[in-house]
């Protein structure tokens, strides 16, 4: 399996331009004395998370005459609301299809970016969407199995080798993996003595334990599913991010429920940054005490886009 | 009374290199369509509020060898904060005088910048602040009332017009009218045709009025304190900020209560940002309808120090 290129990402870079936001890097001022940490602001992307670099550019890098006739995807989360943001920027159609029991407030989501919303009992989830793809000939966007999606993400590892100068270590949150494999490539490409470690929750570590054990391994759904990090489900890495974690990731760690969510409320009263608790789950291992201590690290804020309660909740913690 | 020059706002932006952050402009994905909102969002400064611009500003400016005594204010809020922070970066001492009754977060965070707290009775406030400096030969750093301050706030105004074209409106609160009179010299000298609108809560409204009535006039302190916007509870704008304001200023408008606390959700929900009520006051002018239709609109989002209880009621809204 041939890994994503540096060339590929700054070709992603080029098209990404003025559509992607390039996010700030926000020196977090509650860091402890000695260490630095910054974060890189994904939430701040329209459509609130990183997902638009990957769908953007895979649907950038069609053929003209293959693009018009319009994109689909599977997802209730970022990713839907992504690839409905990069359809409506090329003025293409976006079917999305959404299993049965997703909170309608992101089926309005995606609904008022113009996508066409297809309602499916989950089981049908992706076969629904080959057979909308084959019926009208349209592309599906994969989240993460594919090199323009990865190439895409790895955008963001490009701008902080540009952005921020001695990086000891890149902290990333761990799904189907394009968003860690995407940073590795341009990381290890551009500032090889820099680490890149992918984080997942303890409750849906399967990328952390297919790392120790050197072969990728699949976790059942209903146990993933416990996270409170939504966006962290994904019951098994993608074959082809597993490629390039288990070439250019230093490690998978894990962190607690606890930690995600306190860590959303440090984000929240420290920083200003409302993050979903996927998107704080690397903040949750920087302030764990458990990595060995470096002077700069770099916390990937994924995304934030988190349910009010649920935010309200996190604030109202002690401690 | 001379107004500050554009050039004491580029000095300031000398000064401020490496200091302040060039804080993002983020589109505001939940504009209606045919307008677009734009937030400088300075809630995402070190501190949570633009304020460390002109406290720096002031310190910076200061002989090497009066600043070295150290410097004294009087604030409980992001004014407090900002000094302490800018004294701690000059490594110079700070006392910073707190009247009783405020929360004992705000002087945890302001001792946890390593300045010397002092705390007196309300109605001693200045005077302590004028003895301490006395006392000790230090520098008092007024929260508005100088024109190195002005100046510092005004680098706001010199980024949006570098980093934005063709801003129509720029929307700012007003309290003791530092920030809309620094933002309001680098505007107008730079973009003549773009408006500067002050925003305050109908709460505390007393520059409004004064705008009306082409005086500057004072509210009873009790009066102002009504307002959910802490940081806008100044009775009277200051009388250097008032001559920028009758002279460079388009308009001063008002917010209600309500649209204050809706707009914390929409800043939270829709762009990921916490503000404070007082950072979330030209947002809610924005979405007031009030005011007539343009293509382009800034809001700076002051900043984003707010009560985590408070942040939790404003989620929990209707609508």
């Amino acid at each position: 399996m041939t890994l994503v290129t540096l060339d590929e990402i700054r070709a992603a870079a080029v098209r990404l331009s003025g559509v992607a936001l390039r996010t700030p890097v926000l020196p977090a001022a509650w860091s402890p004395p000695g260490t630095s940490l910054l974060l890189k602001a994904e939430n701040l992307q329209p459509v609130g998370a990183f997902k638009i670099r990957g769908a953007y550019n895979m649907i950038a890098a069609l053929p003209g005459h293959v693009r018009d006739r319009g994109v689909v995807a599977y997802s209730s989360g970022n990713h839907a609301q992504a690839v409905a943001y990069a359809a409506r920027a090329f003025g293409v159609p976006a079917a999305i299809v959404i299993q049965h029991g997703v909170a309608e407030v992101k089926v309005a989501a995606t609904l008022a970016l113009g996508a066409e919303v297809v309602r499916v009992p989950a089981a049908d989830r992706t076969s629904a969407a080959e057979e909308l793809a084959e019926r009208y000939g349209r592309v599906v966007v994969p989240p993460f199995e594919h090199r323009d999606v990865i190439a895409g993400q790895g955008t963001i590892g490009l701008e902080l080798v540009e952005d921020v100068d001695e990086i000891d270590r890149v902290l990333v949150p761990v799904s189907g993996g394009g968003l860690v494999s995407g940073i590795a490539v341009a990381i290890k490409a551009l500032s090889p003595r820099t680490q890149v470690i992918g984080v997942e929750p303890a409750l849906a570590a399967d990328t952390a334990e297919s790392f120790r054990r050197g072969e990728r391994v699949m976790w059942a759904a209903d146990a993933v599913s416990r996270t409170i990090a939504d966006g962290l489900r994904t019951p098994q890495v993608g074959e082809l991010p597993w490629a390039h974690i288990r070439e250019l990731v230093d490690d998978v760690v894990t962190v607690e429920e606890d930690e995600i969510l306190d860590s959303v409320k440090v984000l929240a009263l420290g920083s200003r940054l409302v993050a979903e608790p996927s998107g704080a789950v690397p903040v949750a291992a920087f302030r764990s005490g458990r990595l060995s201590p470096v002077r700069r690290t770099v916390a990937v804020v994924s995304g934030g886009n988190i349910d009010p309660a649920l935010l309200a909740a996190a604030l109202s913690r002690t401690g």
